[in-house]
């Protein structure tokens, strides 16, 4: 095969361009599937999507007969769990993908039963709506969460999301404590007021205990050094006089409320496929983003905010604050300097450095472990790594 | 040659992505082309369509000097058919494409007469202009075109066209009785009141007596059935109170006006190189479509309404009505709803059913009869659709 | 290699499509380039301009650690000569390229001093940001200029660029005398009032005395002509009344103040590469076009418009005409006909005729001709040329 640039980067560790497979991804809010089917895209694959008699579907977005695209269609049978094609009126179920009905050629067309479309595991939760999509059988949705996002008991969320113009595994990459945080939201609206987070740390990472990805820490790291011929970075600014908060609040995480009321035993993992948790160490919020691969050159990033339910009145303030401020401040401003730099992002080869450990830790992790079906994957993609 | 899934479906029939060529395609109205130059593009050639004198001249649209776009000069010498390049001055003449002066290299230029450019032959009739593409000497406009268009005497016409982002064989396969009709348009306006089409039938197709193209015509339609697990298809609607009217009228055609008065043998027809006539029962009135290929991606669909020459107050009328009625119903709501369908079209295998009779009959004998430079090309038809 | 029907006029001669290197082309007005690090590409290769401490950089632009375009970074450090990556503070110096400081992994970070980014050699001139993309030593700016826009003290220039969507190639060959000026610029207003420029000369080419580029002179040009079977070219216009000036006055150059006083030896030179001097028989004024490839499809057309300095109130009124009259008439009017000309062309075969021969000997020279890595290049283009 030629070399490809963009590749470099990953084809040692078999971290495929199309995202992940056999996994849960989140695509849409729930909110933005309403009666009408709609077209959406992920890991390459297009999949029309829609509700019926309380249930969701997602089946792959051509009919078999003549190739039009169901999310063009309509459920014409409401309470069927079907789907039918615009143009000759096939109508596939929307759970086995299977021909119901011919309905140009009549009731008890032969041609009825001896064809199926694809279809793809589909659920709704937390307000999103998640498919499958993979060559195995899938596994239980709660597999691919954390507990921040299995447990609608304990938790509640609010997302949003935005599409970048960017490979899912450079947006991926950005996450696992590769520094950029400090150097590049130094001066977003949430950090602007507290000191800079530190930088210079050793990154620790180690494998969650649910071998669902890695946890990793920062240690020793300085909030400000004089560098030869330059300066000093950062340069003092005299506003920065808040104390850290949120998410600024990154030391002494053992002597939190998270971890010692809540028992959450590290505050940032990242996990399989593509997704982050940026915990607080308040332990009563936390932050998740989702990378949803939809092809080579586009993702969609989920912020995923996750707030503790304590009571009507505290849940009343996450919501307003939410809308407040933090969607905006974090959700648009903080993201969005993400998506600028993402996007700016131009394949080729690398020069990792010591800030890059995080980073490379996740990418070894993630093509060591990713799901594959049984036979050969997990073969391949040791070797792979072996020789890397 | 690679697996191209986008002609999986006519490969086997030996039908081009860029359109049969050596036929007579229509590609403007001839009110769109006025003094200055024009670019068309036709099977994927570039051409430069132009009026002088009274005639019409189509030149590949390329100067053979240094190769820039004619259609970017204009006629320097009225009333002498020529066109000249806007770089320096080339003139070549639009009917035999020879080069008549180099302006620029003076006159009496040694190049002069040593430099052709292609030409294509170009008729304006019944209010469009038409070129034929192809690789042999122009057979008579007439040879490819039914009466309702070839006859202006009997008939008048009054066209419109759409580009649609669809191959032109995508089009075409939606014309030949393929059921679609039923389903597709069954709440477009134009038959909104009535019952909807017959579906379900039995399509027989034969050859037209003039070997350019076949009729087809659908039997034992049924006007609704039940489907199991579905329920009725129509739904029963309370507005479709009207009788059977203009396009609906589709049964009993032995013993309409248009076949005992008129003569006209037959109500539907589908001719090369990609037209279909939809008759009336009235034989006063008939829709010709007809799929102009633009290049692999596009298609100018042209509706050409032919009605029959009944004096000047029943054309009054009927010029009338179009341009309130039908011009809108039918020519944009109704063409609409076919170029959604051929749009969201997803190349790649089909699967074929009872309602798809007609479209293979359609392929194969458009396959097989199409016209062919004449040592080769038959041979290569019929042994591909031998083998098919 | 494929035959490419666009290397066709060019691949005998060795002239690149991507433009001849180890040049200086000019990139920018200086004004254009303020504090913010500026994205420019050039021969197809993307630069991060910036300037800082009043000196100008020109580094490659993408960060070599992740891989982000440094242009969307800035200058964090001022008066330092370096210029800071967006993701993780990646600080290079725009001198050398070497990486300063690797801000996120603290001062002493091992990697510091072990990697080096891509510089250009740039430089800012008669007002204009000059950019040397080559593979060899920068030769001095002042070798790749005519006198015209090297001696300052003499001259000074008022500049303005378009960007063409056609390969600098083709812009060019509309320079050395193809005889495109009296047919393309008849109706220019620049032109429209003086009889048309003379046409059907004899090219009369010589090398420049100073080996970088060639002179052309049209010789025994008509003013007009009647073409058998057209008519008379030009039209007789009643409007053309003027007598030839400016860059009319085409003939007698001899006799003119710019030969006899001021000793230029001639008033049309063609140079590598890619630029061409159109002169004044006043020796006052001269038009300096330069065709700066921006990618194969790209060309940044420069108009360099060069004054004698004489004195305060002459350079006053120069200025001032310029800004009144020809910035719109030339720069933009004159310009802009041959924008549409080669933005209409279509790669191919070409026919070349008398016309062109000042065209053939631009080709063969520039090939022959062009500066090129001491070794290899000029054999392989000698070579080149002996069997086109």
């Amino acid at each position: 095969m030629a070399y490809d640039p963009a590749e470099a980067p990953y084809a040692p560790f078999g971290l495929p361009k199309l995202g992940l497979r056999n996994y849960w991804n989140p695509i849409l809010l729930s909110r933005q599937l309403r009666r009408k089917p709609q077209a959406v895209r992920m890991l390459g694959e297009d999949i029309a999507l829609y509700r019926d008699g309380g249930k969701l579907f997602a089946i792959e977005d051509r009919c078999p007969h003549r190739g039009v695209k169901l999310s063009v269609g309509h459920c014409l049978y409401p309470g069927t769990g079907t789907i039918t094609c615009p143009y000759h009126g096939w109508t596939l179920d929307g759970a086995s993908g299977a021909l119901v009905a011919a309905l140009m050629d009549g009731p008890g067309a032969p041609i009825v039963g001896k064809v199926r479309a694809k279809t793809y595991p589909v659920r709704e939760h937390a307000g999103l709506i998640w498919v499958f999509v993979g060559d195995i059988d899938p596994v239980p949705l709660e597999d691919d969460l954390s507990p921040f996002m299995a447990d609608q008991k304990t938790f509640f969320t609010i997302s949003a999301h935005v599409d970048y113009k960017a490979n899912w595994r450079a947006l991926v990459d950005s996450w696992p404590n590769d520094h950029h945080a400090p150097f590049a939201h130094r001066n977003s609206p949430e950090l602007l007021f507290q000191p800079i987070l530190p930088f210079a740390m050793t990154t620790v990472t180690s494998p969650l205990p649910d071998d669902k990805g890695i946890t990793y820490e920062g240690k020793n790291g300085i909030a400000g050094a004089d560098f030869p011929g330059l300066g000093r970075f950062p340069n003092r600014h005299w506003w920065r006089f808040m104390k850290p908060t949120g998410r600024g609040k990154v030391t002494g995480y053992q002597n939190s409320k998270a971890f010692k009321v809540y028992g959450i035993p590290n505050r940032l993992q990242l996990r399989l496929p593509g997704t982050v948790i940026i915990g607080r160490q308040s332990g009563e919020y936390c932050l998740i983003q989702w990378a949803t691969p939809i092809d080579e050159h586009t993702t969609r990033c989920f912020n995923i905010n996750s707030f503790r339910r304590l009571g009507f009145w505290r849940e009343f303030y996450d919501r307003a604050h939410y809308y407040v401020w933090r969607r905006w401040v974090h959700d648009l401003l903080f993201s969005g300097q993400d998506k600028v730099i993402t996007e700016a992002l131009v394949p080729g080869p690398e020069r990792l450095s010591r800030s890059d450990t995080g980073v490379i830790a996740w990418r070894k992790y993630a093509g060591k472990h990713a799901r594959r079906p049984q036979n050969n994957a997990t073969n391949t993609a040791t070797r792979q790594i072996g020789s890397a």
